[in-house]
């Protein structure tokens, strides 16, 4: 059978298909469960029933970071793909009608044995800040074969991120994802995630991005940590010569974008009230790449960039809740 | 066995256990569907299934009309419990967790056998106004043996939704408890829950209020159309004899509690932005259940009613996202 042939498509991201459970709490309660305020951790499934069972009342969000970055996109009105892997159980149902309600193709094929839908629990402090504990269940199931080249062939950009180093099959699908892009016109992005996904995956990520990833997108302490300094402009420049755009958040003072040629300071967009942090990078990444598969200038791939995180940072949860389109004009 | 001996509670609920699925939308896409604004329509399974494919990104998030009640009453520190039918599926587990994450006591067994939990789409319109399409599910499953006559027994009041006379054998149940209360000193409360409920059940409704109940919340409309009469004064005046207490709820202008011997107006409390009105009637009926039974005057009671409805209007869902006994004080 041929394989479908697709209409030119801006992003495809591929990513750990997660559901959020996201409840309020306190920094106190945070500290007791000896987990690091903003960080990402990976728990087992009796972990999760464990800690699910000790939080208070939740909401239940579509998330996983690579598909928040492409709901964002399509938000804006972008083309856009995902490849992750859910149960074929509720949760899973919920993720599948999520992002295919905002026109997304999402062809990859439920996991049918044991593993429930991947989630992840957040807990948001007061002051916003997100930490987040992922039991990763269905997502750990994406192999290689649920890559589908003839998508990624039609792609301006693939669109990976780190966590998907965590699951074993699911990082031999990130090369050879990666590998499919570069024999053809695709070009790679790639997300460092999370500071301890960085302390993971260190060595790996760095041959991932001197070999194959043409822009990559780092927090500050993501990159420091990513090349061993305190200092960020000691960590951009040794980042700098590696891939062709570099594109740093920096939370409240906005982001920053670095080409072999220029450097370029984009301010936050104001919020009136950080209610939920959760996403944040997620929808820059997602505005940004938007803009660049428009064509747009770098400044304005980064403006769209702020007003996505502006608008995911004002409510709970992962997902634009407005049409982005709408807040970017 | 002897039965279980409770402590004191402040109110039992039952009701229609349900997730809510909450979507933007816009005043056009409700017309379209034929839907009335601001109502709820029973939809079946292929319905809901038909409905969910054609909406857009949701959240999930536990409802119930009674269940949310309960949660506000919690949420203020009241003693309180539930009674109603989930699944043993997936969203059956998230309505348990955030019900007794709260401290509330459920017991309900869940359903075994072929139905899902119940689920109410909800779609919210830019002025915050919700239209609510409920899949009763496992909710149907509610039957007499679900009621805990010794919990019953142990209540203040127990607290009916009207929806619960949409399923026939939790009709059964709904007057089993009205009786098991009345046999001993707990208070009967009845909200007559929508329009067209009671358009359904008007004539039931009205024998119930005349023998068993002795707290009765409506809104305007549903008052109105309770007693056939376009005028809430006649509406009122028709009620009035007929229970203790009649609290009507009248959005913007907030509420009257009327008793034989007087009528007192509390005012709505202030909204900087209404969100999502899904639940401010339930979450009225919380605060107000909560003064009663902490023995505080009506007016008072009717103020904490309004605080209630002012933190869920302000964000979407129609669970308490902050702690009301904080904002009561």
């Amino acid at each position: 059978m041929p394989e479908k042939i697709f209409e030119k498509i801006d992003v495809v991201g591929i990513g750990n298909a997660l559901v959020d459970v996201l409840v309020h709490t306190d920094d106190a309660a945070v500290a007791a469960l000896g987990l690091t305020k903003g960080t990402m951790q990976l728990i087992s499934q009796a972990e999760m029933e464990k800690l699910y069972a000790h939080i208070g009342p939740a909401t239940e969000m579509s998330g996983g970071s690579a598909a928040n970055t492409i709901a964002g996109i399509a938000s804006f009105g972008g083309s856009a793909a995902y490849i992750g892997k859910v149960a074929n159980d509720q949760l899973g149902k919920v993720f599948r009608h999520d992002i295919t309600a905002q026109g997304i193709t999402f062809n990859t094929a439920p996991h049918m044995d044991n593993l429930a839908t991947g989630c992840c629990i957040v807990l948001v402090t007061p002051d916003g800040e997100r930490t987040m504990n992922t039991f990763l269940g269905a997502s750990n199931a994406l192999t290689t074969a649920d890559l589908d080249a003839a998508l990624i062939g039609a792609a301006q950009y693939i669109y990976l991120e780190g966590y998907l180093f965590d699951p074993p099959e699911a990082k031999k699908a990130f090369y050879a994802a990666a590998e499919t892009a570069k024999a053809g016109s695709t070009k790679v992005a790639l997300t460092l995630s999370d500071l301890f996904c960085v302390g993971r995956h260190r060595d790996d990520f760095q041959k991932l991005i001197t070999t194959h990833v043409d822009l990559l997108f780092a927090n500050e302490q993501e990159l420091c940590a990513q090349y061993q300094t305190d200092n960020l402009d000691a960590a951009i420049a040794a980042a700098r010569g590696h891939c062709d755009i570099l594109a740093v958040t920096c939370s409240a003072a906005g982001a920053i974008i670095i080409t072999p040629d220029e450097i370029i300071k984009v301010p936050a967009e104001p919020v009136a009230r950080v209610v939920d942090t959760t996403g944040a990078g997620d929808l820059f990444a997602g505005g940004f790449l938007y803009g660049l598969t428009q064509g747009l200038p770098l400044a304005e791939c980064g403006r769209l960039g702020t007003v996505a995180a502006a608008e995911i940072i004002s409510h709970i949860g992962a997902r634009p809740q407005q049409p982005l389109a709408k807040l970017a004009a």
